[in-house]
């Protein structure tokens, strides 16, 4: 067992932050989807708590997280409730939850990885469980919102690759025995970092080559 | 363990029940989307089992019951064999159908709830487990189908509500030592009750507040 | 446990073999539905992994074999290197892709049969979830990326009844102590010429009885 990271207190706060920031652009789907009430309950639900369901399932940590702690439950749907009355605002502050996102982003990253570590899974595999808690939430949002997974287009800003770098870095630190406080908040501020980078500038990953022009009219 | 609550037969029974009434609406979905005879028993066989699949992922219980109870597995595919052959007889016995469907929601989610408890989760997960339970297959149905779910849809009559009320009561009951084969019979037909109404009444769920006409296309 | 069917060595070959050729089945579709080179990868991983993550899932044999085996990630990632770079060439020889498309659905529905059982399984969940190792990469291709699982399409030539009757084949031996190398082999085999008589033939499925002509216009 790893030594802890974060002290309990300090991870389950920042825990909350990215399960209550992904619940918002779940919640946010479901409104633009014209979802009811429950609907936009169960799709921030889905989008918080799935990628970290995916991960404990796969470890086999039963119960997962995700049904052990209530905070975890509870807080997607204050999410939840407070897009259901103040959408327009919560929309109108959309760059604001996109910074907050990315934030998600990097703590779910470093989290899911170490995790994973710590149930015994090799290197590979637990960065890309730690990659899956990052953004296995959003796809299961946009599967079951009927939209092709934003994560997937080619048309999005680059937001697996900061994942990828970061779960990356913990394992690179786990591999030289190097992780503790200080290098898992320097790897979960890289990938919110380059998300960041990545949504001002407007990167992205390039499609298949050659791809022929027939291929355009399908996105 | 908690005592059984259905002497053990009559559970069964009222499980087949609940799986063969699930089936139905799955097979019946298949048909409406032109699938082979195959997918119409895929899709009967995912709804009636899906919610309950995902419960016992979630508890731990594996194999899942769905695997392990030849029944459970050959309910569905005779759902889907009479609605092979007599889909125009049982889609104009829609009505019975959906009462059957009702039936069944109510049963599921006292029993996800239950399962879920006697696993050792708290009270909320036991109660989300047997919502989850009662509503996950048709979920799964309808993403598999290509379809909104129609669970998250706000032009739905309420579905997640009366299984919401069964598995509050269920938990309630279990929180003041208070359930017996009654008090859980009692919990299904109030949520089998309020979801006839619901149907009779058309009572929907509100959307989100201030809605911009501009969302009312994306339906 | 039961005997090893085939030599470790030529069983994990086998397994890279389908998982690869279930991996270009994955990337092929990513590229015609547009995605980045992530999502290229993604949808590799998911249709060549996801089959045995969920018969792994629900026999309890976590972590998954997916997660445990460096080879089994890499390869769909060089898969998906592959079409990326090569994706006209790679859809030219599409007949050929499919050639060994029906290999791998011989060598999963066996292979899954066989490990659902060591697992403790009766006979009709090991067949079902050999069919569904077969095939549940492919659902969760198509639903991920939007598409109507073409399993379940009745304008589709056969592909999940070549996998039950391999794995109906491989039930048979076990229940008559019967599976050797040569009889898996033989089941491989029968579900692999079965699926390329039915491409070459187009067999196809009925559609449910009578159906209205309303029907058609929805596929």
């Amino acid at each position: 067992m790893l030594q802890q990271i974060f002290s309990p207190s300090v991870q389950h706060a920042l825990d909350l932050i990215g399960i209550f920031v992904f619940a918002i652009s779940g919640a946010l789907l479901a409104v633009r989807k014209n979802f009811d009430v429950f609907g936009i309950a169960v799709l921030a639900e889905v989008t918080a708590l799935g990628g970290g369901l995916f991960r404990d399932l796969v470890i086999g940590a039963v119960p997962p997280a995700a049904f052990t702690d209530l905070g975890y439950f509870l807080t997607p749907l204050l999410a939840a409730l407070l897009v259901f009355f103040l959408h327009p605002e919560v929309e109108r502050i959309q760059a604001g939850v996109n910074v907050f996102d990315a934030a998600g982003l990097g703590l779910f990253c470093v989290a899911g990885t170490t995790k994973a570590y710590e149930h015994g899974l090799g290197l590979t595999a637990s960065a890309t469980l730690g990659l899956a808690t990052a953004v296995g939430g959003g796809v299961l949002r946009d599967v079951i919102a009927g939209e092709v997974p934003s994560l997937l287009r080619w048309d999005r800003d680059l937001y697996a690759v900061p994942a990828m770098v970061g779960a990356g870095l913990v394992v690179l630190c786990l591999r030289y025995d190097a992780l503790t406080t200080v290098t898992s908040a320097l790897a979960a501020v890289t990938a919110f970092v380059l998300r960041l980078l990545a949504m001002r500038y407007h990167w992205r990953a390039p499609r298949a080559w050659n791809r022929r022009s027939a291929a355009v009219e399908e996105v």
